[in-house]
This record gives structure tokens, C-alpha cells and sequence, in this order.
């Protein structure tokens, strides 16, 4: 199996960084094959904009998606968005290693998301969701939170977890194509001792050592909904952002 | 009232640019004071590091929110850091203006709040949601997106709106205290006509001189949930994040 790791985290002494040493050591042991992109050693840079491709299709008014459709056919991204592009392409397995920010990712890895999963080759007139430029490929989650289970699980102050990720798992990696795994979160890091850090780090190595069956998050064909683009009488909603809310006109 | 509008876009002739500028004829033209973050413009640095900080409490190991707790009691944050603070604390009134990319802010906006948004002023010890250090003030997300504002609904192919947006308007806004209101969002710009987009403007434009109307998002009092981080018994969750889903252990 071929491995990309994103990895986001301003300090390589840190859990994360542990998190990514360990995720490494047990895929190779395995024998499969990986490549990090290790986005603040590499300095990556999160800015969307127009220097972003080598030739414009549009001069003048930047309309950011229809450059990179454009680009898309003569390899016209910048070398640094291609070389991603071309990990993502070889991978069969994505892992996002992060630290959770304000519910998400940090920023250099939220404008990885912007500049890499370009338009045209990822999404768009080719299909979304299971027909995204990814599909067949599988994508999991590794965070850590500085925060406890009982706080994400129903009722917990901070929401549901799902409702926290579903802008990444869904929005995101899903919107692609990717089969999106169930995440892998660290909690509490800071309060914990170096054994619970530990149990972390062997956890995280189980899992990755039996990847095959770590449980899908449930999504929708794009054939169970209308033309209307709501879901066709009879299908019952699986997803958290697929559930009626108060307030919804459902 | 005094508003600060962080502005994410990389053409100042898109339609957003449109909206920042109609947004601040109207707060002016009402005796509003308006201050302006055009990110883009200001060439704003989104990735946190240890450069964030004028002298650092731990050499060595960054521990990023540990910093910021430090540097808030001596104004030691970069200045491009506390400039944006100070007009956060200056402002009665928060709008964010954005594309929605990625079911979220462009990176640089999200390095905003990883950068601005500082442990021990806006959060932390101190308290966060009703308790947020920003409580009092109020914020509004401005977006537009591409969709169809069926696909967001309920039952919708995207996922409903209120989801989408959870990790902003919730994990982030209210999480620094803020009253955040219903956001203003901007459907199929790319595909309607001129007369649609002048619409929006005005709709806009409509809000603003009757922004104490405008409803505010539910939202949880922290005296809700108990030691267990858990809705007290009889506490009826309220928010999208509280309601129990398919798989909750609830």
C-alpha cells in the first residue's frame, strides 16, 4: 500500500510529531510505502492566489477554480501544488496528522486543502462524493485536542465530534472521493502522563497495523438524491449533516 | 457601533470585494465607525510559529497557547498579531467576509484566528462560550458560495448549512465568547445575473441597517452542563452540535 501523511505542527519535539515518527515506523515495517509532506518544515505556503499557476487561462479577474481546471490539463501549477498533486495521486491511504485548531485544521494545512485539491481533477463537472477524482483511495484523520472525550460525545460541551469534523471528514476529504476512515483522536495530551502517551502511540500503531478493518464513516450515493439535490422519498438520512434539525425546513 | 471586517480575497474585483464595499457604505453612511482586516491586501501572515512572539516564557519546545498566555500581560505578540487584536477588542460588532472554500475560510483567514484568537484573552482560564473573553460583542459570518441553497437544507446533497458551519460559528466565534448571528449568505453567485447580484447587495445592505433584528444563533450557557461536561438531566440539547446522532452513545 502506498501512504501520503500531511503532517501540520510548528515543532517536531511535540506529540504530533511523535504521532508521525511512530506512523511512519509501523507502515514501513509493514512494508508498505510512504511519503510525508511535512507542510511547516517544508515552508509550505497556504495563499491561494494567482501565482499559483505558470499560465492563466482568464488574465485580469482571478477565478480561482476555472485557472485550475485550465491547469489541470498541461500540468500549469506551480511545482510546489504538482508535487503534492502528485502525492496525493500515487497514495492509496491519506493520513491528516494535526493538531486540532479552532475545531479544524491548522491554517497551513487548511490552504493545502485550497491549492492541492484542485478543480477539474479532484471534483467538479467529473463528479463530487463518490464520484469525486479520488474515489477508490481511503483518507482517516489523526488529531490530538487538548480536550476529553465526555466533552464530544452527544450532549458534551463542545458538540459532537462528527459535527466538529464534518466540514474535513465530509466537506473535504469525502468531497473528493476518499472513503474517509474513522478518525484517530488523542486526547487531553497535555494532562496526561508518558504512559497514557504511550498507550497513544501503540493504539495509533494497532490501528494502522490493521487498517483494513477500521470502520468507514457512513456517507450517501450521489444517486440517492433528486434533481431537486434533497434526498429521494424513502432514504433515511445516515449522515450527521444529512439529519433534520430544529429550526430546518425539512 | 463600532465593526471590524476580516475580509478573505485574493481579487479585490470579485463579488465579494463587492460586498466588503457595500457593507462599509452602509455601516458608515449610518454613523457606524468601520475598521477593515483586507487580509490579502495586507499580505497577512497565516501560519503560527514561535515568530508570533516578541520574547518567549519557554525556549525550546513551542507550546503555542502557553505563549500566547504569556504574551498577552506584556504585549508580546508580533505586531502584526496585536494590531489585529486590538481592533478586535475595539469592535461592538464582528462580520467575516468570505468565499466559502473547502465548507469553510480561506486558510489565511483561518490563520487569523489561530494567530489572533489568544489563550488568556479571549479563552482559556478565564472562561470561553457565555464566558469567552469576547462576550458581549457580536459577530456575523458573510459568505458566498457556489451551491444552491437546497443542497444546504435539510436532506440537501452538501449537508445542512448549520453543520457546515459549526466549526466557525460555534468552535470558533462563539467559542471567544461572541453572540453570533444568522450568517448572510450568498447562493449560485457565479451563475446568476446582474440583477441577482444586485439583489444580494441590497439584501445586504438591508441587514446592516437592521442588524438588531437579526436573529441570533442558540446557543448553550455553560451552567447547562455538569462536572461530566455533559447537558445537565433535563437540560433539551438546543444546537446542532448538542443533538444526540446515529452511533452517540447518548
Amino acid at each position: 500500500m502506498k501512504v501520503h501523511i500531511v503532517y501540520a505542527h510548528p515543532q517536531a519535539t511535540s506529540f504530533n510529531g511523535a504521532l508521525l515518527r511512530r506512523s511512519v515506523e509501523a507502515l514501513e515495517s509493514q512494508g508498505h510505502e510512504v511519503q510525508v509532506s511535512d507542510l511547516y518544515a517544508m515552508g509550505f505556503n497556504p495563499v491561494a492566489s494567482a501565482h499559483d499557476f505558470k499560465e492563466r487561462r482568464f488574465e485580469g479577474h482571478l477565478q480561482y477554480d476555472r485557472e485550475q481546471k485550465h491547469a489541470v490539463g498541461q500540468r500549469g501549477f506551480s511545482d510546489d501544488i504538482q508535487a503534492e498533486i502528485d502525492k496525493v495521486l500515487w497514495c492509496d491511504l491519506l493520513i491528516l496528522q494535526f493538531p486540532l485548531w479552532w475545531y479544524s485544521v491548522p491554517a497551513i494545512m487548511k490552504g493545502w486543502f485550497d491549492r492541492v485539491f484542485a478543480n477539474g481533477l479532484m471534483y467538479g463537472q467529473l463528479g463530487r462524493f463518490d464520484q469525486g477524482g479520488l474515489k477508490g483511495k481511503r483518507a482517516m484523520v489523526s488529531t490530538t485536542t487538548g480536550c476529553f472525550p465526555d466533552m464530544v460525545e452527544a450532549g458534551g460541551i463542545m458538540g459532537h465530534l462528527d459535527v466538529m469534523l464534518w466540514h474535513l471528514q465530509y466537506g473535504t476529504l469525502h468531497y473528493v472521493g476518499f472513503d474517509v476512515l474513522e478518525p484517530f483522536v488523542t486526547y487531553s495530551v497535555r494532562y496526561e502522563d508518558d504512559a497514557a502517551r504511550a498507550q497513544y502511540l501503540d493504539a495509533l500503531e494497532a490501528r494502522l497495523r490493521n487498517i483494513e478493518q477500521v470502520p468507514l464513516k457512513s456517507a450517501h450515493l450521489n444517486e440517492e438524491f433528486g434533481a431537486d439535490w434533497k434526498l429521494k422519498a424513502g432514504i433515511a438520512p445516515r449522515t450527521t449533516g444529512h439529519l433534520s434539525f430544529p429550526g430546518s425546513p425539512a
